[in-house]
């Protein structure tokens, strides 16, 4: 395992041609799998933060950051959720430690002073183009939403992504006043070992999906 | 630095919350920027075939793994795609050691009965709906371009993330066959340590972007 300073520097490079340690690269991509049967373990609002606070220096479109995580818990919220999820997720909601709306904020411009403050007058701009906004909200937010699925899975956690769900349902359940589009459900937790994992279905190779030019 | 096998475990928790050693979580995030400039060093095709064997095990919806890469060489082909780059930004492509122009497959039906055997099926339901087969690709393609910036970087690379560009244009000078639609582009290699990169932009807290219910 590589432990020394020339990982940052990026002069390391072991025959799998990555600069991160074997068990880092396992525990982020090869050995992570989506997760359905957790454990009771709760995972705290601290966890949450401290991913969050990980993932969030990832790029965005303009630095929008427009990701937007509503956590699910009570019961009554579960309820809420999962009436809004395909009838296989339902359960799954119900049962997770916690479930993670992710959705993007077409109002994110609010904050553009802020992120972007050479860019302040595009927030005015901006202001009048609901449907740009919300597509600028949706594609920035879904690489945030890839970052944030390593994230988790860099702090331990197991995650089970879900998109068979009514999105304008939970919009309207839970995002009437905020605006937010939700994008996915993620109920996280950390795996339940009882049973034997169904085999990992397959991947496409480099071969098939980069050509070069 | 953790180094044992209680990081696979999930086990390792230090202050920072995450189960990765600090320097991993600084080069794939908190240390991480955007870079325009880079140094000549080649960045080769199996440097990125490594990357995305790595980062192909991230999900996505139904295992569909609909991003597709365009990888951009040739002085030749460097031109035609800087042509649909906003002003900005051509310099930056006819500069860098590689630019991946990063695309959605709404053709990924095609490959479901490999990818997700017990839905074959499905790849006959979506055959005659394209504009549901695009809107599927580049929501699950862009999660993956999440992770695929996030295991640049854990390959030791520099990252310069553009989406000012015309996409369409892009389409239409490279994508007329196969359909793939661009999403983004990348330019990718080493960082030019030359200069001072100016200060970091800023970031959202937690108590900014999250609800709990």
């Amino acid at each position: 395992m590589t432990t020394d300073s020339t990982v940052l520097d990026g002069l390391d490079f072991p025959t799998s041609g990555l600069a991160v340690p074997d068990d880092v690269a396992d525990l982020l991509f090869r050995q992570a799998r989506t997760v359905g049967a957790f454990t009771p373990e709760e995972v705290t609002d601290e966890q949450l933060a401290a991913v969050y606070d990980l993932v969030r220096w990832g790029p965005t479109a303009l630095n929008t950051v427009p990701l937007r995580l509503l956590v699910v818990r009570t019961p009554e919220a579960r309820a809420r959720l999962a009436a809004h999820m395909n009838e296989s997720n339902r359960e799954r909601v119900l049962a997770a430690p916690v479930s993670l709306v992710l959705a993007a904020d077409p109002g994110f411009h609010a904050h553009l002073p802020v992120l972007a403050p050479h860019m302040a007058a595009l927030a005015d701009a901006l202001e009048p183009q609901p449907e740009q906004r919300e597509q600028m909200a949706r594609t920035s937010a879904l690489l945030q939403v890839g970052y944030l699925i390593v994230g988790l899975r860099a702090a331990g956690l197991d995650v089970g992504p879900m998109s068979g769900m009514d999105a304008h349902g939970i919009d309207a359940e839970f995002f009437a006043e905020s605006g937010w589009r939700s994008l996915l459900v993620v109920n996280v937790g950390r795996r339940d070992g009882v049973g034997t994992p169904h085999p990992r279905a397959a991947r496409l190779d480099y071969d098939q999906v980069a050509r070069t030019v």
